[in-house]
């Protein structure tokens, strides 16, 4: 299937993704479109890393994300596009796409990246400071249009990956972190359903309280209760009913916490 | 026509809204998805439901809406889908579908309505907090793709339906109720044109103001100024020119006002 | 190419432009509409044309944009289109298509403008505060369809101009004005590339501060830095590194500022 997804930091007033959209209409037309988000946080390369993540496998094959949260557009970091399984990411060389990255390496999936240093794939003079309309965008479309992946640059094999940390085994539980705030204040450690055992109760000690759970449902709590649950991407986290967690423990990404079974 | 309408209260940051339309094309590629809105305030059933009841009858036949404010997600409440007149409508079963169902009873309408309780069609292992995901987007795919809808689950004939208050008539006017505030801080009523007599001037008396209308335009009111008008879904509604008369008067859904016709 | 491009302040909550694109698919199933932004600020027509001006040009040929920032809806302003080159706009009569209409006599493009007074091409009974939907989206609709430009209304010549002020030349530099503050806060000059020498450094004098520049990325610079650039369109422009120089300079739309060349 046809179909690029973008991901940005532009945010919504200034029409910067509908500019990128233009820009690759104009070399293919009609081609399906779609937002997977421009309110990152601006420069949050870590939060737009970990958004890819966990929604860019329920896509189809064959689909194109152009990813665009870029501080350093100007200098002289590399414009990538990585070809993973049956994705092709398009992004800077920040570590925005580190999620697909490791996916990869971890079920020993082979991946191509190219430097995209082929100017004839750019519109003409890039301006300095928006790339995603100058060299990410053209080049998402010429792909769509059938240029084939190797003709798009120079292969490398050393992008930048975030450093993401992992839990710590401790005495009946983990030494976690906080990965990410997402949009509701939840806060999403580095836990997920196999750190932790199957029916038994956790207690996660941060911010000086003790939150007991995981809970399956938020039906029966109270707004303003703090509770712990699996996210729909089986992360362990931590919610505010109807709040935010981040704002009631003032956490956010690179806190610990620790996570410690009940006894029973 | 092919379409598919979301309404949700997933905001725009984490791209869940892009997720809910990857898992569509997977099942019936290139199919026409639209927003209706993912901005309405956290678990607002009754605001999701206002807004769907303003809207759905400007698309086109066959348009199927795909609702998801979910409060009890994971819970036992069924996701059910309503075939109503032109339109398919999927959502769970807390009232946010309450608009269409009252438009029905109101025509004598024919309705039909499932409880969506066949796992064939949704994702495999669906998570306990986003059946938008895992349920809804997949099942209205497989509508999309023709599957007949008497096959999507089994019958039921007691959706739950919010209560909104109707107008009580009082000397000389009425008392009428707030049901909702829109993006704009203004306060719709849940008086209509029918309600008050063409071309007479009303008083409205809400939190120790008195306001004259229904004024037909603003284009000669000074910002700040409190007035009341139809609005487009011809509601009876007070506004702040250039402000918000939620704030203003610190009014909300529950409100009630009073209605008068002027001395003249 | 078949395209309709939206720009409003209607926000994103209430499900406007999605009624909008609901009223043009009844008219031309299955065209592509974008939204180039729907968060202008409500009722600010100098920011949406200069929004409208930026993102334009960038558009396949043919694209039709549908304009509606209309603090006059339902007074005698008039409803218009305009066929400027390759592209054609339908918006009030405000000045919002104040950017291509300048462009064009700069140019000197022909361009035909009507004024949309034929109900034949409206939604039945027009309200007095929604014309997007009444109106605007249904003329663009059958635009698309492939009714003649000229059977949407009457010619006119006189459409409304918006006065964007012009730099004025001073010793060794320009009296300038601050245009627009895009979503990030930055503070768009009325300068361009053209007023300023390549490769010299100039002082910019605005509330107290001064300012060098222009740099060409902001790579390198700290977090609360003040500097200006050459934004994406060529602008001189003004911005905070990770923040907003309209709220550090307090400064908008209407303030001035000196831009001289440093001594060597």
């Amino acid at each position: 299937m046809n179909l690029i997804a973008l991901l940005t930091d532009f945010g919504l007033q200034d029409g910067y993704p509908a500019v990128m959209k233009g820009v690759i209409w104009n070399i293919i037309p009609e081609i399906n479109i779609v937002d997977l988000s421009h309110s990152i946080p601006p420069q949050n390369v870590r939060l737009g890393a970990f958004t890819l993540g966990n929604a860019y496998h329920y896509f189809p094959d064959g689909t194109i994300f152009v990813c665009v949260i870029d501080p350093g557009v100007g200098t002289s970091r590399r414009p990538i596009a990585a070809k993973i399984g049956k994705y092709t990411f398009i992004a800077p060389d920040n570590g925005l796409l580190s999620a697909p990255i490791m996916d990869a390496k971890k079920q020993a999936q082979t991946m191509e990246i190219m430097h995209l240093n082929k100017p004839g794939f750019w519109l003409p003079s890039p301006s300095y400071t928006f790339h995603g309309r100058d060299i990410f965008a053209p080049v998402a479309a010429h792909l769509a249009k059938n240029i084939p992946f190797s003709e798009l640059g120079t292969a490398i094999i050393d992008p930048v990956c975030l450093d993401f940390p992992t839990p710590q085994p401790i005495p009946n539980g983990w030494q976690a972190d906080i990965l990410a705030v997402d949009g509701f204040g939840n806060l999403i450690t580095n836990l997920t359903r196999e750190h932790l055992q199957n029916g038994k109760t956790y207690v996660s000690l941060i911010g000086g309280e003790e939150i007991e759970g995981p809970v399956t449902t938020f039906g029966n709590k109270s707004p303003g209760e703090l509770l712990t649950f699996f996210d729909s991407s089986n992360r362990f986290s931590i919610c505010v009913v109807n709040g935010s967690a981040a704002r009631a423990l003032l956490a956010g990404p690179g806190a610990q916490l620790k996570v410690i079974q009940k006894d029973e």
